[in-house]
């Protein structure tokens, strides 16, 4: 996996060859993005399940392994769905005499990574729809390429735009402390050739105020049944400042990323990280030594602000509790 | 003066000895705060008068220097607020015969830098009055010690309310880019024992939503006649943020702040600096090379969201198109 603390500055690919090495892989963040999380857990899971361990009961090495890759990181669902499509599969091979239990997960994991492709491609073409001819869309975080198997999720909804000959240009957040927004939106954007306009988080509300946005888009980590939308930290008041301005607020995420086990955002786990992530930058000390800082690395939007969401199975408006378990039960559309 | 690039892992006192060097420091943030670059012109101005020239008519030089200082930084007013107080004064003592011009400009300069310090200290008093016993107070950039001749505007308010045995913790927007909250104000609420968390500038919605904060106070760069404010970049979102909690914003800031020419905010020339200070830090990239970026140094809240602004001469309330003429009119307290 392409190591993405190294970017932009490098382009470092990571050759994973352990369980123990994804586990670490997807907590210290050389991978991130809710889907993509997804993504790795599942291929984390089907390659320590690859690797010959004759003395343990295949039972016991699977849910050894699910254990070891859901406690990485808590807020994003799909790390955990990714497992229980993992599981689900592996509970109806073993069952059927005969099959190799190896095989039947990697090619799960393999049709999990494809179908985040197609999703957000899906995404992509509902949420274009909700874009002028000409537009400026400002994002928070990487909903993009990098967060998913490809294509993205807010992101996505950009280039389907832009593929369908619609001018987009992107505001970035830098979104500290991690600055997904300065390093991995901005980078795959100017990648693609979409004009992007790197800001500071202060900065948006001035933006709003000069009247240079005219749509915010971002992704999701985990949705309530409400339609509450936890997210990177900073996007609940991008949502706020956005209301404010009545500018419309869309978040763009999979079905995946629904959890309707959850009725509101209050429940939703919010992951709390090494307060040297704000002290320090690069390793260099921002911050006099020993002040004490917060680090919560998601906040929770609630519905109120949330003007859609953009699934691979169409478009969600309020009221979220009746949208969204209608979109979660839909039929998979055929490909 | 201290070098406020280095802080906090370094202090520098750099010694300048002409008056371009001063200009630089101020355009090039070795010194910055509102206050802070009023003294630092006071005292170019003073050094550069004071530097033999046998050629030059006085008026001129005046002239000269003044130009000089005044192209530095456009935004606040305290800037060219010390310029026309020295000026006063010049002109004052070149109509009597035989005055030293030069030990006049020296001694103005530092009326300026000691007056700073008193404004500072009675804007404490009568703002602390507006802090509950135990309280904690979102401030953004600085507006403390450093930002001024010594003591603070906002932060004079927090030492103030302080010294009076009130409880009040500290929540410090980090600011980027400049890093100021960082930097400084962790810095110095450090080093004089008030608790003060550090959160980068995306944090502070999340915080309001939390009712982790009971009040904002900010510094200013520039007020217009009807309240308008103008200070750092990303002062605007915290007043929404502020405003869509309950929350109360306030303002402190020096008569001197006040600009009666300009009617409202719209007038306020804001700053912008070189689009590296936001794609790079402390001489690291941390975008990839050649993306846009803005980087506007100030923007302007409506006096709308201003609760109180905070002055030495006592606490302007809405409508400010009144309160502050008046207080910009009345007699300075005899000391």
């Amino acid at each position: 996996m392409l190591d993405q603390r190294r970017l932009p500055g490098e382009e470092i690919y990571l050759t994973l060859t352990t369980p123990e090495a994804v586990a670490d892989a997807i907590r210290d963040m050389a991978i991130r993005g809710a889907p993509a999380i997804g993504v790795a857990a599942a291929m984390g899971l089907a390659l320590g399940f690859a690797r010959p361990d004759g003395r343990e009961d295949p039972l016991v090495r699977f849910e050894r392994l699910a254990r070891l890759l859901a406690a990485t990181r808590p807020t994003a669902v799909n790390l955990f769905w990714a497992i229980d499509r993992m599981r689900t599969r592996f509970n109806r091979e073993r069952r059927e005499p005969g099959r190799d239990l190896t095989a039947a997960l990697i090619e799960e994991a393999l049709a999990i990574e494809r179908d985040d492709v197609q999703a957000n491609r899906a995404m992509g073409r509902h949420g274009a729809a909700l874009l002028a001819d000409d537009c400026r869309v400002l994002t928070h975080c990487n909903a993009g390429a990098l967060a998913t198997a490809g294509y993205g999720t807010a992101l996505g909804v950009v280039r389907a735009a832009t593929e369908q000959g619609k001018r987009v240009a992107v505001y970035a957040d830098e979104t500290r402390p991690f600055l997904q927004g300065a390093r991995l939106t901005a980078w795959e954007l100017q990648k693609d050739g979409i004009p992007v306009t790197l800001l500071t988080d202060g900065m948006a509300g001035h933006l709003f105020q000069k009247k240079a946005i005219d749509v915010c888009i971002v992704g999701a980590d985990r949705i309530a049944g409400n339609g509450d939308v936890a997210n990177k930290i900073g996007t609940y008041q991008v949502a706020v400042l956005a209301q404010a301005h009545g500018v419309p607020f869309y978040v763009a995420a999979p079905i995946s990323t629904v959890d309707l086990s959850l009725p509101d955002g209050t429940a939703i786990p919010i992951e709390e990280r090494d307060p040297g992530e704000v002290t320090h930058l690069a390793g260099t000390a921002i911050a006099p030594a020993g002040v004490r800082a917060i680090n919560p690395a998601f906040d929770v939007t609630p519905a109120r602000l949330v003007g859609a969401i953009i699934t691979e199975r169409g478009i969600a408006r309020a009221p979220y509790d009746r949208s969204l378990p209608a979109l979660c039960r839909a039929a998979v559309p055929a490909r």
